[in-house]
C-alpha cells in the first residue's frame, strides 16, 4: 500500500449519544414525534433507532444535567481498520481510553477531538432484529416502515462547534483520513466551517465555528428522510407537535441538502434533512471552500442564515453576558 | 493489510457504452428526452453526461450494427489500487488489454467477463468543466440543472444478462473485491440474478440469468433522477415523446428501488430511477437471498414482474425460434 | 334562469356509508391505516373523518351481514338548492323518502338510482369541532394533520357498478343537473363508464359497467392524500400493514388521477388518490369519450387494468357461477 | 331563486394580462424558464398558456412604458350569468364598457374596482387547439406536458394592492358575489387583505394593504404547478437561469399554498404554487379572520414574511421618497 493511498478505514457514523435534561419529554419527541422505535434501555440511557439503521440503534439518548452532545461514534471497516486507527490516534498524541459495556457493539474505543468532544471507534455491532410486530414486509429492510411522525430513516450526520475548526480538520484527516468535501474560510482566512466524510455521503459530520469560545459544544443531529416531500410533511408535523422550528425547510448551498431544523425538548437541535440523489464518488473529490461573500448569500434559494444558527449550541452559554467574537449576522455558516 | 480485510480499490462506475444501430435517434432522446449533455464526439461515439456527473462523461453512445453493450468502465481509487486490481486479473487468468486513446481519461484496462461482457478498469480522469453557458449556480455541482426532459441527475448502475450468473459474481468478487448485496437463488440451487456494488450503492450493477443461452447480452442502464416524483414526471414526458415505456413507475421489492424501464431507439432498454435515503453503509452487509416464491410475488407492492423483462435484452436474439430455458412467466428476476 | 343554464344546486359529495361485515377491523383500517378520526358511534354505525373534511364525518361504517355501499350523501349548495332537486327528482317519478335523525346533519332525502343505489341529498350539517388534543395549529383546517398511517386529508369521490350506465347517468344528469366529464364507450354503442362532477373536482363519483348483472354492487370510496409521494409512502404503509394491494401506484388514463387501490378488512375496495392540480374549471366542459380501443391500451403509463377490477365488486356475488357478460379482460373500465 | 341564495355566475379567473417594460426578456422568461406556450400576437401582445389552460390563453403579455396589471378576466358560468352580473355592476354605478376585438374571446365587459385596477367579464371563449406537435398523448388534457423549465401547469390566482382592502371586498362580494374565504383585519379594524373565490379553488385573487396610498397597483400572478416536488425544482431551475427569487420556497399560513416567488424581467412579482389536494368544498364557507398578531408569527413554518412582501409592486413607485403608512414589519400580509 502506497504511502499517500487513500485511509478508508472508517465506514460510517454508527451513534449519536445526546444529553438532555428533560429526558422523558426528548424520549417521547424522538418516538412519538420523530417516529423511532425504542430499542434498550441501560442505566440513564434510552437507546432509538430509525427503521433502516441496521445496527441496534442510532440514538443514544442520556438524561443529564444539561444538554449537549456525549459522544459521537463510528464504526471501522473491520477490526484490522480498528486497530490502525487506533494506532495512529496514540502514535498522534492522542489519549484513546476502552469504554466497556456498552449497548449494541464491541469495546468503544474513545478520544477526545482537540476542541473537546468525544468521539469513539468500534468494529464489532449487534445487528438489529426486529420483534415479530416490527418485522418488514421486504426482507432487505430491518424495520417496519412505522407511518408514524416523521418517520425517521436513518442517522445521517451531526454538527459539533469548535473553536479552532481547522485544527480540527486536521486531526480527523490525520487520524482517521476522514476526507474534507467542502470547507468556509473567511477573509481572514480563519476557517469558519468544515464537512468531513468516511464514504460516499458527502459529509458524516460537521463542524463550524463556535462564536463564543467555549469548547465542546453541539450543534445538531441529523436523521434522514426518505424524500423532500417527507420534509416538507415533518414541517407540518413539528407544527402541530408544538416543536419549536428554527428554520427550513430549504435547500443548503453547502452541500445543497434540503433540511429542517427545530429543537428537542432537551434544547438540542434536531435536523432532518434529504440529500436527493447526491453522493460523492470521486475517490479524489476536491475540496469546495466557499468565501464569507459567497456565504453571505444565504441558503441556496436565498434564505438568509437565521441569527440563532450562529449563536444556539448545547450545553447552553454558562452566561448570556459572556459571549464574544460573535459570528451572527455575517451569514458565513450553512 | 490482513488477507480478509474488505478490498475497496473500485470508485466507482464511471460510465457505460451503448451500441445503437440509430445514432441520430438514440442522440435526440438522450439530449432531448433524457435532459443529457452532450460532451465529446470521436468516431463513432457522442459522448453524453447527466448534470450531476462529476467526470466529462457517463454515457459513451456508439454508432453500431445492432444494439448492446460496448463496455462499462469503473474508476479505481488510486493508481495503486488499480494495479492490484489488473493484477489480480491477471493472476486469475484473465486476459487484460490496454485501451489507449479514449476520450475523457487515461489507459483503460480491459478484460472480459465469465459471460463474455467488456469490462474496463481506469484511474486518471477528466473533470467536466462546464463552457459558460452550462456553468451552475452554485460552486459544489457539476453542471446546470438542464430543466429539460427528465433532467439525469447521474449515471446509476446497469444490468446485463449472464448464461451462468453465479460464475460472473465469483468472477467480480474475487478480482474486483466486488460485495453482493443480493441475490436470487431458484429452486433449484441456479443464480437467477446478483448485485455488486463497489461503494455505499447498493449496486453498481446487476446480472439476471440469461433466458436463451446466448452470451455477452445486456438488459439495461440506470439513471438516477433525483426523487420518485421526478419518475413520475419521467413517464409523462416519455409518454409525450413516444417513448416505449415497458414497466413501471413502480418499487423494486429486490433494493427497493423506484423504477421506470423505457426503450430507447436503438432497442436498448434504459431505467430512470431512485433510491430515497437507502444506503449500504455496513462494510460487512449480508447478502440478502430472494428464493423462487419470494420473487413470485412480483415488485415491491405487487406489481407482477413483467413478461419482457426476462425476455428482451440486446443485442436481440439471432433468431426468435432459437431461444430455450425461457425464464418467463417464473417472475422471478426483478 | 333560462332554461338551459348550467344547474348548480348540488356541492359536493358530503359522505358514504359503508357496510362490512367485519366491523373491528373495519374500524381498526380506518383509524390505524388510513389514519382517519373517529367522530361519532351511534346504532351500528362508527363516524370517520379525514383531517381536512370540513363536515363532521365524511364516512360512515355500519355493520351489516355484508359488505357493499349504504348509500351516499352530497350536501345541496342551499336549502332552495335542495328543494329544487327534491322537486325535480319526485316529478321524474322517483320515490324519495326523509330520513330523520341522522347523525351530524339534517334531514336526508333519500332515493334510489335506476340501478337500486341509495343516494341522499341534505343541506343543514354539522361543523366538526376538534377537541383540544386534535385542534390544529393554523385556524383555517378543521383538524390536526395526524401524522399516522396513509394520512387521509379528505373524502374524494366512489365508484358504483351499473347494469345500465346509460340510464343512470341520464338520471343524475336530469335530475341533480350533474355534468359528466369523461365517459367510455364500447363498440356497441354501450357505455361502459361515466364520471359524474357537481363541482371543480373532475369527479365526485363514478359508475362502470356491472359484469354479472347484479344491480346495486359497488366498486370503491377513494380519499385524497396531499401528495402523490404520499400516495407511494401509503404503498408502503399498505404494504406493512398487511393490507392486499390490488393495483397501482399508477397514474389513471381516465381523469389522470395518480391512484391506488387495495381492499379494507370487509372487502370493500378502498382507494388513496392524488389529482395534482387538476381542476374542471370550464362551466361548459366537453365530456371525453373514450372508445374501447382506447381503453385497451391500459392506464396512463402503460399499466394493464388488471382482471379484479373488473370482477370485484360489493357486496360479493350471490354465486360465482352465475356471472354472465363478464368485461374482464377487455381492459375497458380505468 | 330566493334573494339570499348563493351567486355562482363568475366559473373562474381566466387570463391576466401583464404589462411589461421589457418585452423580449419578459416573453423568454414565461417560455423559457415558466415553459409555456406561445399561443398568439396581435399589437404590443404576446399570449401565453400553461398545458392544462383550455382556453387559448391564461397569460397576454403587453408592451408598456411600465409594468404592473393591464387588465384581469373572468369567464362567466353562462350567458344569462355574464348579464345578470353587468346588471349588478351598472345598478351599483359602475361604469362597464364593451372591449371588442380581444384575441380568444368574445366581448370583454370592463370595469374598474373601486381601487382603480381594470376587471373584465366574459363568456364566449376559444378552447385551445393544440398544434400537431403540442399534442398530447391523453385524450383529457389541452397540451403536450412540455418537460421544459418549470412546466406551468395552469394560471392560478393573481394578487392585487389597494388602499382600501374592505371596499374592494365588499364591492367584488355584492356584484360578482365572490366569496371571501380569508382575510386579515388589524387591531385598528382596517382589512389588510382578503381573498376571494368563485368556485372551488380557495382564492381566485387577493388585495392586500397598498402601504403607500398609490391605487392601481398589482402585487402578484401565479400559476399552479403539479406538486410541491415541482415547486422545489422550480426554485433550482430560477436559480440556474438567473431568475431574482424574492422569497420561498415555504407554505403560506393564509391558504397554506406552497409558494415561491419570483421577479420576471419586466419587474411583475411572480408565483409558482401548489395547494396540494385543498379546495373550498363548503357552499357557506366561513370567512377565516386573522388577527395582526397571528400574521405576525410569520408563514407556517415560521418563515418571517419578507420586507420586500410589503413594499415592491408594480408599476414601481413614482418616487421612493413618498411612502406612507409602510405596513413593512409589520408582517401581516401573507
Amino acid at each position: 500500500m502506497a504511502d499517500d493511498e487513500p485511509i478508508l478505514d472508517i465506514a460510517h457514523l454508527g451513534h449519536v449519544e445526546l444529553l438532555t435534561p428533560k429526558p422523558e419529554e426528548s424520549l417521547r419527541f424522538f418516538v412519538d414525534v420523530m417516529g423511532m422505535t425504542e430499542s434498550g434501555r441501560r442505566g440513564d440511557s434510552v437507546y432509538l433507532r430509525g427503521w433502516d439503521d441496521y445496527e441496534r440503534y442510532s440514538l443514544q439518548l442520556t438524561a443529564s444535567r444539561t444538554s449537549g452532545l456525549g459522544h459521537a461514534a463510528f464504526r471501522a471497516r473491520s477490526p484490522w481498520a480498528l486497530e490502525r486507527r487506533l494506532a495512529a490516534l496514540r502514535a498522534d498524541g492522542a489519549e484513546v481510553w476502552a469504554q466497556e459495556g456498552e449497548l449494541g457493539h464491541g469495546t468503544g474505543w474513545r478520544f477526545r477531538d482537540p476542541d473537546g468532544h468525544v468521539f469513539e471507534l468500534y468494529y464489532d455491532t449487534e445487528w438489529y432484529e426486529a420483534p415479530p410486530e416490527r418485522r418488514p414486509a421486504l426482507k432487505n429492510q430491518a424495520e417496519r416502515y412505522p407511518a408514524r411522525g416523521v418517520n425517521v430513516r436513518r442517522l445521517d450526520h451531526f454538527n459539533c462547534l469548535a473553536v479552532d475548526v481547522r485544527a480540527n480538520r486536521a486531526f480527523f484527516e490525520r487520524n482517521l483520513g476522514l476526507r474534507c468535501t467542502e470547507r468556509i474560510e473567511l477573509d481572514t482566512g480563519e476557517e469558519a466551517g468544515m464537512w468531513l466524510t468516511s464514504n460516499n455521503k458527502s459529509y458524516d459530520f460537521a463542524f463550524t465555528k463556535e462564536a463564543h469560545g467555549i469548547p465542546g459544544r453541539f450543534h445538531h443531529v441529523t436523521f434522514a428522510l426518505d424524500s423532500r416531500e417527507a420534509i416538507l410533511q415533518a414541517a407540518d408535523t413539528f407544527l402541530e407537535a408544538g416543536v419549536f422550528i428554527e428554520t427550513g425547510p430549504h435547500k443548503h448551498a453547502v452541500q445543497q441538502t434540503f433540511f429542517l431544523y427545530v429543537y428537542e425538548p432537551g434544547g438540542n437541535r434536531v435536523e432532518v434533512a434529504h440529500a436527493g440523489a447526491r453522493l460523492i464518488l470521486a475517490p479524489d473529490w476536491k475540496t469546495i471552500t466557499w468565501t464569507e461573500a459567497e456565504r453571505r448569500r444565504g441558503q441556496a434559494w436565498g434564505l438568509k442564515t437565521i441569527e440563532s444558527f450562529h449563536t444556539h449550541g448545547t450545553p447552553p452559554l454558562p452566561d448570556p453576558e459572556t459571549s464574544g467574537g460573535d459570528l451572527s449576522g455575517t451569514g458565513i455558516a450553512s
